[in-house]
């Protein structure tokens, strides 16, 4: 009989925790990244949004994964699990929990009380939807908007009322501001069960401060609410920006009002299988989601390959990660030199992730009106994400994913300036041509 | 942004559905067993609570995954897909409905409507709760007992009234019978939501008739509820044993009165990933079902291996799984046969499955009381499940699992006999020895 969430771990040696991968991926542009990257015939449901398998000249820059190889460790000890003919009933690893310790504390300088992890078999947005199940209010959930549109699906599943909190734009026009006052408003007026926030934010790529985090934290507290910060971009922020995590940011006397949600997925590529790291100081609600979870049938021994991943990404691939954010923050420079020929195309300047939201008002009017996503795969062969999926503050913008190798991001967005470029019969041309 | 459960498949070629496995396992016993397997070290449940690995004296023969390799192409497709370094959001490969109903027709020949087929990403016991979740009716869920504890979890976690209905041993204290009656007249007088069984039975290894199936079928549909039929064995019965389908042996009038669940996890070893398959030909429930589970933030690219281990699984394994029996019986044929100088310990002659029902009463008296798994795990150095587990009806019997190399099975068993012949100063010796 398969073993409940809070067993402990099983004995032997940590199944797969080999040594650090070494082996580079062939052709590199930077160490680990090719110049070309193939994903048909896996099923990639960015892929298949953009069509790109029955036509090669498509780039998918829509769906949250990456075109770029994930850490190669992760890889080796899946294939090395598989080999042993078994994947039957499995406790997880024994460190497991020690590694999510570890992890916080090198990555983010954060202290972790091991009591507060609960990692679930399943992914985000899921245990989203439990801690939701296991808050004991009644009223509201708060979210900013735009936002990641998981958060609604859930919320309203769950049978609460979502209410979206406009972010502010800057004056600038390049980046939000997020309207901390309105949400300690709010808060207190609607007696609201939880503060929902993607932190880094999706689509926005903005890095929220700690005294931000810290604020709608103390909302949540308030009202007797938590605040749940969705931080699976948080290990993608990039140089010059410090993420907070939401449980650190807070401080201890606010620690039990807040859930903070990391997963593996998006820093090693393996969202199809990741599990859910939540870290849950209240003991009481911390018992409520573990009891929610089981009895829903979920049991640690229920995904022994999942667990794997996650157990060698947090163990081997931190050095790895640094890599790649190098390689991606180059991506995002590059993209942001080549649409700063349109003007007030760039919404928001990342700080974190791989995702860049664009201000489609920047782009030629369609006379037919068709919506913006289309129009663009029709003119220049680039699968975007609709702003409009984020929320209707989203409409009118487009979510644009850069983890692609180099020379085929340079190729999408050089396509896409040109296109823009057609505004007011301009024909622009991208700044790298003209100065070549 | 993932795809709800309900998607169209992606159009690429099957990933990792390659020709079927061609290479033998080392050292057959027959054909692909080999004579020894170690799990040590891969954080087996079963190990660890047979304490195996400390003691390598100790035999494993509690938890329900088998000691024996699993279907090799499985693996080996798991190892290929692992050689692509992305493990991104996945949708479903194009067939898999398809080779879910080719499957039931060429193993039970069942005809199965291909809009009835349910993929869910998680394992059996959560789907059955969101299955009690997406009923409409309020009363209690009725079960035989014994039965798999998992159900009196979900069915409680659900809300809902728990009502086991004790099965009827047979006068020859060898199985039990189905008390279809009594599920008849409790079904009608309590205005039940559910049936919930496992078909073959977990823990006495018993195949339900056809006959049965359709009472409890009706019995259901008379009280406006649904027959949940666990069918996870189902790929496990033994050869002189028919396994009723619970659609297919409820008929077209009955038929969205039944749930059909099952999964590759038994039968190919996998249960540590695998996902569930439902049938449920009502669109209503199906579409509540779906509903449910995508307001939990489940979507189908979520799973993206355990998805291909069933894929290849169901595309490829007939022949092994007819090995796999084969084996099996084997193992239940030795096992009956050392048994049988103990009078009255097999309680239940399996059917099907790798599972042997013993009557603990037909064992030494312990003058301390002690519990008999920690007492045989003492005396014999085997680890059983406790028949408590099951049920109040399960007190004083134990599970025995026979899915191991059968030298290792010989000897656990001979230790049993020998045990069990101590009753009253017999120190009777299995057969085999005396006729050696």
């Amino acid at each position: 009989m398969p073993e409940p969430l809070d067993v402990p771990h099983h004995p032997g040696p940590a199944a797969g925790l080999g040594p650090p991968p070494a082996a580079p991926v062939p052709a590199p542009l930077l160490p680990g990244f090719p110049e070309v990257f193939d994903r048909s015939g896996t099923g990639s449901v960015k892929w298949a949004q953009a069509g790109a398998e029955q036509d090669p000249g498509r780039i998918p820059m829509g769906v949250a994964d990456m075109d770029l190889p994930g850490f190669p460790g992760v890889f080796r000890a899946l294939r090395e699990r598989a080999a042993h003919p078994v994947l039957g009933y499995t406790l997880p690893a024994p460190d497991g929990d020690a590694l999510v310790v570890a992890w916080y504390r090198e990555r983010f300088g954060a202290r972790i009380d091991p009591r507060w992890v609960v990692r679930l078999p399943f992914g985000p947005r899921s245990a989203i939807r439990f801690v939701l199940d296991a808050l004991p209010g009644g009223g509201p959930v708060l979210a900013p908007a735009p936002e990641y549109p998981g958060f609604e699906q859930v919320v309203t599943a769950a049978g609460a009322e979502y209410q979206a909190v406009p972010l502010e734009r800057h004056s600038s026009g390049r980046g939000y501001r997020l309207p901390v006052e309105e949400f300690e408003a709010r808060a207190a007026g609607t007696g609201a069960r939880a503060i929902v926030l993607s932190s880094p934010h999706n689509p926005t790529g903005r890095v929220w401060s700690a005294p931000e985090v810290r604020r709608l934290a103390a909302a949540a507290a308030g009202a007797g609410a938590v605040l749940i910060a969705d931080e699976v971009h948080s290990d993608l922020v990039h140089p010059g920006h410090e993420h907070p995590v939401a449980v650190d940011a807070a401080g201890p006397e606010l620690a039990e009002h807040t859930v903070t949600v990391h997963s593996v997925g998006k820093t090693f590529n393996v969202s199809g299988l990741a599990d859910t790291v939540v870290l849950v100081p209240s003991a009481e609600l911390r018992g409520r989601l573990v009891r929610a979870v089981e009895g829903h049938g979920f049991f640690a021994g229920s995904r022994v390959l999942a667990a794997l991943a996650q157990d060698v990404a947090l163990a081997h691939g931190l050095g790895w990660r640094d890599q790649l954010v190098e390689y991606l923050v180059g991506n995002r420079d590059l993209a942001l030199e080549v649409l700063s020929v349109v003007p007030g195309l760039v919404a928001s300047e990342p700080q974190a992730s791989y995702l860049l939201w664009l201000d489609g008002s920047a782009l030629p009017a369609d006379p037919e009106h068709r919506p913006l996503p289309g129009r663009l795969l029709d003119a220049c062969g680039i699968d975007l994400q609709d702003g409009a999926r984020f929320g209707p503050e989203g409409a009118g913008f487009l979510r644009l994913n850069f983890a692609l190798p180099r020379p085929r991001l340079r190729e999408a967005v050089e396509r896409l300036a040109r296109y823009a470029s057609q505004r007011s019969g301009q024909h622009t041309v991208p700044r790298r041509q003209r100065q070549a």
